[in-house]
């Protein structure tokens, strides 16, 4: 039995005369129903909605225009311009992995935002990785003669640059090409996002800090471990490659490490992502070790739903995926200057939190 | 002191000669362009183009044409249909909470499967819940001669109708109109999700089952406490109305249950939402208990990041985000009907995890 939705007020209200409203619309207003209902030509209309200067248009006739376009409720065609100016007031974003992440929506709310001061919208296409689709996406996208196209990826990698998307004016984000200056592309600070976690832990006085890095290959996974080490040297600690384990990014991963990193005989651990934090907190819980008292822990992402949440609340920092999308967009407008070769880093800020007590010093 | 991003190769290369591929590209090639290089007239090639069928043009003339598109490069411009039909192969989508939520994603993921399946394209617009953002939003998507708009909500909930929304072809997505009829819109079955949620417990040999719902009005309050009646009632076990707590519906509401839940004598319970599941977890290894051998826990969304990686992972019922977004998509087109007055359900799946065991009935 599915039972009846109460909110939605379905109890019977026969005959409701609004039932339809919304689900069968007369089609759009024409010019031409303007210009019936001003008694003038089409042409007529179209100058006064263009405003052409050196038409020679009666104020009458053009108030008779502009009230008919008022009383049918008449817009003006977008697109139309278009064929004027060549281009449209959209800027393409092709993600590909809105779906299965939490982060690309921040990417998309940047890039809104930023497109939206300068008056584009934005046309957004989740690929979730299809060549094909992207391919079509692209297409679409330059046939609707987009500004400039934005192609981002859900996490930080190396990505080829497809055929059709140098056909447009285009921005990477989040990701970036193998090849020095073959594109703009704006990404995230891993290694200063890495000095930045460890920094915590150093300032709660912690002299013996593990990072457990991800096992798979990405330039997180160098950019955190730079970070790490810059930290490490910059407050007089010599790097000792011992206190480095590696996990799967993940719960599960975070969890299975805390074994290994017991052993190690630290005070404090950075961990390459909030998710493996998380499974940490589980692991050192039923070694009867508590947080931050036994052992300090820093998370990186600064996850909506996980870091802020946990017990006790978790320090991180942030990937700054809002700033990203923004900052794409303001290069592809050229707002922005590209720096060169290198890619546009953007700072990951920390989070402080519980996580991290103060340590005496022993 | 920021470090070089190692993988983008930024190593200097001085004059690359690609270091400003992407970066200053050519404009749009122009129909003009195109006649110049076949050596015939606009008018000529905007023919071919469209495919007059009258048009006398001679095959050599035809040819030379399709040469010159290939070898400039040339897209048709898509807005310049829109002039003859009316409407674009535009499907809005106005969303109030693509960042804030990990859950938009996969509405936006579905609506775009099911558009472009049937040519459309998804133009979104992320409002934040902003009145004045919607406004425009929602304007320059009519302006744009969208075939029809999916409004939608990050959370299921009663809504008003924005009067620029009345002006399109539109349904509601994750929302309804507290009048019935108003408008077409798609709901998740939040009563047929609590009654699954329950019956894993029911199943799992469990009779005293708790419910932990929130303390926020929202038709998932008055949906899931339906399904949990509903549920009992058919395996013949009667309410008692001791057994439904209340708590803020995220991790520390769940945590600071725990302690209520506990004088109960239950050996299982339902949580409102997966957020709270996971403080609940806390909670109980806080006071010695293990699950699911000493409480049975389902929750509810079946939350990426969190549910399937709990310690152990959560048994829940799927919230149908994606399913959200394709059927709105079918509305609109008419390929699905509207159900007279009331909402279109979509139902919750279940989702079976180690958070339940079987519990042999003292």
């Amino acid at each position: 039995m599915i039972s009846q939705e109460k909110n939605s007020g379905s109890a019977a209200t026969p005959g409701a005369s609004d039932a339809s409203a919304g689900s069968s619309r007369a089609r759009p207003v024409t010019l031409r129903e303007v210009a019936e209902a001003a008694g003038v030509s089409t042409a007529t209309v179209s100058l006064v909605i263009n405003k052409k200067k050196n038409a020679r248009i009666g104020d009458e006739t053009r108030q008779r225009v502009h009230d008919a376009i008022r009383q049918l409720g008449y817009r003006p065609n977008a697109m139309a311009k278009t064929l004027v100016s060549g281009t449209s007031r959209f800027i393409g974003l092709v993600a590909d992995g809105v779906a299965t992440t939490p982060f690309a929506g921040q990417i998309i709310h940047g890039a809104q935002d930023e497109a939206w001061k300068h008056g584009y919208a934005l046309l957004i296409t989740n690929t979730e990785g299809n060549r094909d689709l992207e391919k079509d996406a692209i297409t679409m996208m330059l046939e609707y003669k987009v500004r400039g196209i934005l192609y981002s990826t859900w996490f930080h990698r190396p990505t080829d640059i497809p055929d059709t998307l140098r056909e447009a004016d285009f921005v990477l984000v989040n990701c970036f090409s193998p090849k020095p200056g073959a594109a703009r592309a704006v990404v995230p600070d891993e290694a200063q996002g890495g000095r930045s976690a460890t920094e915590i832990l150093l300032r709660g006085g912690h002299r013996r800090v593990a990072f457990i890095n991800a096992t798979i290959p990405a330039p997180a996974k160098d950019g955190r471990l730079q970070g790490y080490k810059d930290a490490l040297e910059a407050a007089g600690i010599s790097f000792d490659p011992g206190l480095v384990l590696e996990a799967y990014p993940d719960q599960e991963g975070g969890y299975r490490a805390t074994e290994e990193l017991l052993k190690r005989n630290v005070t404090a651990v950075y961990c390459y992502n909030d998710r493996m934090a998380m499974g940490l907190y589980d692991g050192l819980r039923e070694n009867g070790l508590s947080i931050p008292d036994d052992m300090a822990v820093v998370g990186f992402d600064n996850q909506e739903v996980i870091a802020a949440h946990l017990r006790p609340p978790l320090s991180t920092v942030s990937l700054p995926h809002y700033e990203l999308g923004a900052a794409g967009v303001r290069l592809l407008l050229g707002l922005d200057e590209a720096p060169g070769d290198s890619p546009v880093k953007i700072a990951c800020p920390a989070v402080e939190r519980a996580s991290v007590g103060v340590h005496s010093t022993a």
